[in-house]
């Protein structure tokens, strides 16, 4: 949380500092309405698209939810937002006069996404840089967020207007970078680590997907897209925490019926989840 | 091609003619610098990322140089491009007076990309969408294309800058979709369908990639993302030609080691191909 402090008591840390004063070097972080608090942002962040992004968001907000904390989605995917589905919620959204109401899933998990804002979920939105960067914004300080211990923020493939207006403008604490083992992803996935560590950014955790399938009937590991470089990139990248995730038929079936909450997920993103 | 029409003659056909007369109502598509003839325009489409835009793109054009045609490949995933390295090019470019030098395969593919515009493969650019909009232009405009058959578009996911700027000013002749099995895939593959449809380009051909996985060591066919919904998607959006492809770990070795081109499709994508 971005802290307003005066220029007597000042360390000059601008981009964390909400106040306006004539000393400032950094563009100002925005701060949530007057009835939210949001004590960690943490962006979910790949670069590549169809990594599983929007998977291990929503598997971190309900390992989050299920160990007690309250914990909020902001799907920055404006163009593709998926977070609605994964859970099985609709729109439309109300608003009061503080902002507008999130959805609330049926495990009392936030979610404010565009397509809880769309008549059908397969209408398209046809906006430019400057709309999402509006619509990001938006989505943080104009929603009633209440009391949050976390907000996710689930990223779009891609660093252009939503990674940098996420990045510069949200307050981000680090980011959870998503891999998967195709040589090609792990050189995507490069570009959006080291552009996040140019804004200042700190990459906590890298979560390699599809990292293999097991066949259910010969019982013999594949790695289909590749041998698993998760350690590699991690060193590379002097990333701390790694956790991989297998490729497994039934996750993208609980994700196709909005039961992403009942994913078992066996410790296996633990490593992560006690680095935010 | 666009053609430039005398008012005289003019159909009213804006969007294909690039004159600047009064009576425009739609605005004018770019046309190729002065060494450059281009007889088709083909866009490879998804609205999802990670569902194999990029494979799909060079499939086509490699079977389509088999054939005999001369191709080209403009990068239109700017901040996330992957067309050197899945053919193992690299730059840098050289220019001359009338424009930029491609890139040349050793099989003779002409390919423009921001990665062989950068010192590091992972680096890293941190554009907003006008900068996007500019690069895509000059990506088509100012490069010494030559003689073209066919240019393939290769486009990143969502429907923001790039996909609203290729669509609105290349004079695209038809886009070809790509898809996988996963329902929330569909559901995003539909939203560009949707705004490619209103904005007048046809969408000619639906490739699902991914469909299902053959055990190498027990032979059985697993759906690992879900059930095949190439059909009904294609019914439901009235697209005229599918094709499928199956994962193969060999592809993405095959990516990875740049040699997409040497890639074996007997036939998958012939329907897609003569639609073309």
């Amino acid at each position: 949380m971005p802290e307003q402090q005066s220029p007597a008591t000042c360390g000059h840390n601008c981009g964390g500092c909400s106040s306006d004063c004539s000393e400032r070097t950094a563009p100002a972080k925005l701060t949530p309405n007057s009835v939210s608090t949001i004590n960690h942002v943490i962006g979910v962040v790949s670069g590549k698209g169809g990594v599983g992004k929007t998977l291990v968001t929503c598997m971190l907000a309900s390992e989050l939810r299920k160990r007690g904390y309250s914990v909020g989605i902001l799907d920055a995917d404006v163009t593709g937002p998926s977070i609605p589905k994964a859970f099985g919620v609709k729109g439309p959204l109300r608003g009061t006069e503080t902002g507008i109401n999130p959805a609330i899933t049926t495990q009392d998990i936030s979610i404010i996404s565009t397509n809880l804002l769309l008549p059908r979920e397969d209408d398209a939105v046809a906006w430019r840089g400057p709309v999402l960067t509006g619509i990001i914004r938006q989505f943080f300080n104009e929603v009633n967020w209440g009391k949050l211990d976390y907000l996710l923020v689930d990223m779009p493939p891609g660093t252009s207007d939503a990674f940098l207006t996420v990045m510069q403008t949200l307050p981000v604490d680090g980011i959870i970078s998503v891999s998967a083992p195709q040589g090609l992803v792990g050189m995507i996935v490069g570009k959006a680590i080291n552009l996040a560590k140019d804004l200042d950014v700190p990459v906590v955790g890298l979560v390699e997907n599809m990292s293999y399938f097991e066949c259910p009937d010969c019982g013999k590991r594949h790695s289909i897209f590749g041998e698993t470089q998760v350690e590699e990139i991690a060193k590379h990248y002097d990333i701390p925490h790694t956790a991989t995730l297998p490729i497994n038929p039934s996750f993208a079936a609980m994700v196709d019926a909005g039961k992403v909450y009942d994913i078992e997920l066996n410790g296996a993103l633990d490593t992560v989840i006690e680095a935010i």
